[in-house]
């Protein structure tokens, strides 16, 4: 059994965490120098396990095992969140790295290669899962051309100053490699809640996410009496409330849904609002639910615009398929956990997207969670105990032998 | 009767909108240069109307009728709305202008003395009804160097800037006025709708305004379930829907209430909610309206905040108590618009706040509407027919000698 250094998995977490330190956080957005100057640092670490480093043309940092003959990809993306964590990423490329140690040092994984990725841009600073998805083939020329960071920095002018520019963008040889395996903080509180220690994620969820519009009539708030209104912000409130209601009713066990971003216009005490928008998301690993939540969310948007004053209109902004785990590396990972923590662990659904789910589209692929204090997740004070950190560096270890045994 | 020049009222109307212009309409915050340079071109009319102009040191400018005997303060506010209207306070001030003219000009008149003022920033760029409130001694030297414009330029810069520091701020002389008369555009479309081309305003609406802070959890809109969110946005909307049904249920016939402004924080399509502020305006004349209105808030607020799972809160933002306008003031628009345009006028509230609600606190007061084109105000496209604009000088004009004679 490949044996985990707990203290070397921590020192190396914290290490890493070095580059864009914030508070108890990282502030490293991808391809900032604080960003650039650690996948530099992770592909030395890379090299010093014994792998082949190397950083591609989207920034991807791989690590390559050019001795043994099956092969697991191993890792997680290593850029944070704005003033993010310290772990969210970094858990799941450190584990990687420290699979490839253990794997070397240990006889019983001869023949059997920890390939270590370092993913760039999962978390959208330039473009959704951008490393990922670069190397499933699914980013053509043209995306990267357009892209832009949310302050409008254009994703060619982000790759230049950071030395990506000109490199070639690796693609994934579909036979190289057993599998993609990745290891994750919760970012919830159901393992934390329900007394467990180990997440073997059965599936990743899938998301929709649409732009609702009303159009009313802007008007002065003191002169404009109530049965002449058009009031956008009104029809915005009453709709969100039975949406809410509707959804409510329409809900599987585990879904989830969200209006996290609403807009007046003009947003100001004295004017009757004349637009409103609002984004309206759902999640769900199943399709059929993802579906039905659709159908009533257009359902009611028709209802409103049909009933006036104020016309209501629905644009699908984007969605992403719920993504199943592989059921092997399901098993897998389930063992080890069994065996290092006899019944602490749950099969659970991600709510989170994941690298995961771009590369489960070439590769079989399996991910495993360990807990989040508390389930804080995108903000500097995110943590997990180094007990938790320790114990999943083990389980996800042990699962990956077991991966590249059962082939 | 003192005879209005039709033509020289639009010519005038027409020269002060260059001050600024902006497509239609006019672009003139307080005290900037446009506004400064239409402030001496203001006093210069003053002074040719035979009158003794004087601008002070909050930017008023008047012009005083040193031969009369008995006084009538006529006027309205000079500055305009960000990108606003042509005649949205520019109105009330050439007839003010017309009115010392044609008084001068009339030996009905003799004795009887129309003294012109243009307020400052009744905008609020500043300050609300910073001008009228500064006349009648409502404004103290803290006030003054605390107020700042909304982009936050200290107002004693811009007051330096525009060569009115230093200057003596002018207070009413009671003694010396009959009362206060305002024309206005009516900013809202009763008139246009009911067929009239005048208006009597019987009362300055009251104004409340509360701030509504919901206070949930920010969380993972993916990782975080349903029953564990405290989705601030959840909260408010339920709230809002709610204070819409209640509103409308105890609301008199000219009732108006507004949701104009709602902040999510921090307003992601992918983040749960953790705050949501929304402010709730309310106007009527009758001010136990207004008290039931604030109670019912108040208890809804409450019950939200028992509810759970997020707090809510509220607080008083401002309060502005209805002002009715004085009965013979009343009587003489009411008769002068029977001579001029029989049947075509109406009694009626002002649901926007104006100049003459704070100087009816020192002086009997009233106020005269003219219909605005659908209604619109507050914009560029804004405007009244010539046609209109001439029958209500003449109108304005007659009662302004009636209150006079009336005494």
């Amino acid at each position: 059994m490949p044996r985990i250094d707990g203290a070397r998995v921590v020192a190396d977490l914290k290490r890493l965490a070095e580059f864009g330190r914030y508070k108890t956080g990282v502030h490293r957005p991808t391809y900032s120098p604080d960003d650039v100057a650690s996948r530099h640092w992770l592909a030395d670490q890379f090299a010093a396990a014994g792998l082949v480093p190397e950083i591609d043309g989207i920034g991807n940092v791989f690590g390559r095992n050019h001795i043994a003959t099956r092969h697991l990809l191993v890792g997680s993306h290593s850029e944070t969140q704005p003033y993010g964590g310290w772990l969210d990423g970094a858990l799941g490329v450190i584990y990687a790295l420290e699979l490839a140690r253990a794997f070397a040092a240990d006889a019983d994984c001869a023949g059997f290669g920890i390939d270590t990725i370092a993913w760039a841009d999962e978390e959208g600073h330039y473009g959704q899962m951008l490393g990922s998805r670069s190397f499933t083939g699914a980013v053509g020329e043209e995306e990267l051309a357009a892209c832009k960071s949310r302050d409008g920095v254009p994703l060619a002018d982000a790759l230049e100053k950071a030395g990506f520019a000109g490199r070639k963008r690796e693609e994934v040889d579909p036979a190289r490699y057993v599998g993609y395996l990745e290891a994750h903080i919760e970012q919830g509180d159901t393992l934390e809640s329900s007394g467990r220690r180990i997440g073997v994620v059965e599936a990743i969820v899938g998301i929709r996410n649409f732009m609702v519009t009303l159009t009313g009539q802007q008007n002065h708030a003191g002169t404009t009496q109530m049965a002449r209104r058009k009031d956008a912000g009104v029809a915005m409130v009453r709709l969100a409330a039975r949406i809410h209601d509707r959804f409510a009713a329409l809900a599987g066990p585990r879904t989830v849904w969200t209006i996290g971003r609403i807009l007046l216009d003009p947003n100001a005490p004295s004017i009757v609002p004349g637009r409103s928008d609002m984004q309206v998301q759902f999640r769900d690993i199943d399709t059929a639910k993802l579906a039905a939540f659709e159908a009533a969310l257009y359902e009611m948007v028709g209802e409103s615009d049909r009933a006036g004053p104020c016309r209501a209109a629905i644009a699908p902004m984007s969605q992403v398929e719920p993504r199943p785990m592989d059921g092997v590396f399901q098993g897998a990972i389930e063992g080890a956990a069994e065996r290092h923590a006899p019944g602490l662990h749950l099969r659970m659904p991600s709510g989170a997207g994941h690298d995961a789910q771009i590369v489960s589209h070439r590769l079989r692929a399996g991910m495993m969670f360990i807990p989040s204090i508390n389930g804080v997740s995108h903000h500097w004070s995110e943590d997990t105990s180094e007990d938790d950190i320790v114990l999943g560096a083990q389980v996800f270890a042990d699962a990956a032998l077991a991966i590249l045994k059962a082939g």
